[in-house]
């Protein structure tokens, strides 16, 4: 049935049946769908709060991508911003914009997604808006929290710190690649590459051992290693140098990229973006802290790959030859592309 | 200068030096733009969410409505929707989609406007999202809070219970229609009418004395006063009985609704939506406990209009000539317009 005719009364009540089907309402949840505006007990903690929107044409393709993909990845990538606050996830408000010919089996299937999102990342939807719109969009915010002596800023970082990376990173990008070019060589690789684009890990618990080991800012890899890094030493007022040779390339990015997309790994490494891992900076030895903590728990491991300079040192990269160059912030930018 | 020339970080850096120069950030609020998260320290309080999505061709038309209107507006209908829960705003966070053919200057009244409303209902935009989008739209979610006992929701209504609303209804949809065509008679009615469509109320007062005088349910009408009274009889499996002559029709309406639009005044205040004034049931004598409240503040007028029924007896509307009909839902729906 398309949009239209089912009207937004009929497309509300079914996304209502349907979160309630997927999850049952948290204790803390006072009012959910369904009334003016959501209400829930408030906790002791500093209240996190952040919104990522995903267009149709800019963010995806919406005849290219599955409708579950597209709202696991519209929720995951909010999670990550609350990760990277090293908070928790605990509520969802979703706003969507739809065309009125659109199939009303897509934006079920959206919803899908977002549910299985939301029970992965142990959080709730409790309400948001539906409009006609020319083009799909999803405007997700998610209300978290956080211990208020836990709470990992961008501006926080020293001259001095060490800078830590989650993960490995480029699959996202070289994903998104293979995603766009259709058939590829490698299908296996590449068949994980895309699934690490379509469904981005958001890395909570790594987020909250990162902070607990001494971590002085954090922030999650959206843009891309470069243009994020540079986001903390914009609002940190510090400069940092990163050395190539230590930066985890994902194992088939480092293979595979050249024969797959042509580009270099390490390009795909520091521009990609979306890999939605975590940067962090803090002390020398940080990672044997968060591998302490980490002995009860399922987390990707830590890297070190540079340190932060006083500001007017700059932004620089070390090659393999150890020859330093400047650093040019080529990230992605969707209104200028 | 256009939005695509600008680019993302030319936009947000505009953007935050904006909000931070139209307001200084609350004691309360430890993270604004430019982290990952918003962040702010909780209350004891119950934390109210809401959102509300405005699109072009929808909700408006870009090319006929000023910046300010609209960036106030988006803001004023965020904050009836925390009045109608007997709540105070304090936090909001944007999202836009913006074409980028799009001028900045239009980009920077939209947030005059939101800013304006800020000051106007005492709450801080503290962070969003922008992307590239092909119609305009602005998605705002605002964060606010309720002293646990004074919640009043859309599903406590009780047969017995009297029904009552503020202000005087018509005027927006009067507004709305004088606005589509253009030049009128009665200039200076008109241009009241259309200010009241494009920067509507939020009863933000008027809904705590209301909680306070003993409201057992409340709803803003957005939609217009059926639909929106059939939300609480839905919620709340109730009916109701409105009385006609008691429905509180703006005086301009009453007046020049015929000559202006060719709508009967009673069909506007009825059906015609975005009044944004509030609707609540409650005790008998609820005016008076109300009036009492509003000694020292300025408040709009309470009108005693109906009564909640059981829910078999359905809902209707009692004429001036005391016959009794069923009501019909002819509210607004975007999709099926």
């Amino acid at each position: 049935m398309l949009i239209g005719e089912l009207g937004e009364k009929g497309l509300i009540d079914r996304i209502r049946k349907k979160i309630l089907k997927g999850s049952s309402l948290k204790s803390n949840v006072i009012c959910g769908i369904g009334d003016d505006a959501a209400a829930f007990k408030s906790t002791e903690k500093t209240t996190l709060v952040t919104t990522d929107v995903l267009v149709d044409d800019v963010h995806f393709v919406s005849g290219t991508i599955d409708g579950r993909d597209l709202g696991y990845k519209s929720m995951a990538v909010n999670v990550s911003d609350i990760a990277a606050m090293a908070g928790l996830p605990r509520y969802a408000v979703i706003s969507l914009g739809i065309p009125g010919n659109m199939e009303y089996s897509f934006i079920d299937s959206i919803y899908e997604g977002m549910i299985e999102a939301g029970a992965r990342f142990d959080l709730q939807i409790i309400g948001g808006d539906t409009s006609r719109s020319r083009n799909l969009f999803i405007d997700v915010t998610i209300i978290g929290d956080v211990e208020p002596d836990m709470i990992t800023k961008r501006s926080t970082a020293r001259p001095g710190d060490r800078i830590y990376a989650t993960g490995s990173l480029g699959a996202s990008g070289l994903g998104l690649t293979a995603l766009k070019a259709g058939s590829m060589p490698y299908p296996d690789a590449v068949e994980r590459l895309i699934k690490r684009h379509l469904r981005p890990p958001a890395r909570v618990e790594e987020g909250r051992m990162l902070a607990r080991a001494g971590a002085t800012s954090m922030e999650d890899i959206s843009d891309g290693l470069i243009t994020d890094l540079m986001h903390i030493a914009e609002e940190s007022r510090v400069g940092f140098m990163l050395q190539e040779e230590l930066i985890p390339i994902d194992i088939d990015v480092l293979k595979k990229s050249l024969a797959v997309s042509g580009k270099k790994p390490l390009e795909l490494a520091l521009y990609g973006g979306e890999d939605y891992e975590l940067i962090c900076t803090g002390p020398e030895g940080l990672i044997a802290e968060y591998e302490k903590r980490a002995n009860q728990n399922e987390v990707v491991e830590l890297s070190e790959i540079g340190m932060i300079l006083d500001r007017d040192k700059g932004c620089v990269i070390s090659g393999v030859d150890g020859r330093v160059s400047q650093i040019t912030d080529l990230g992605y930018d969707h209104f200028k592309r």
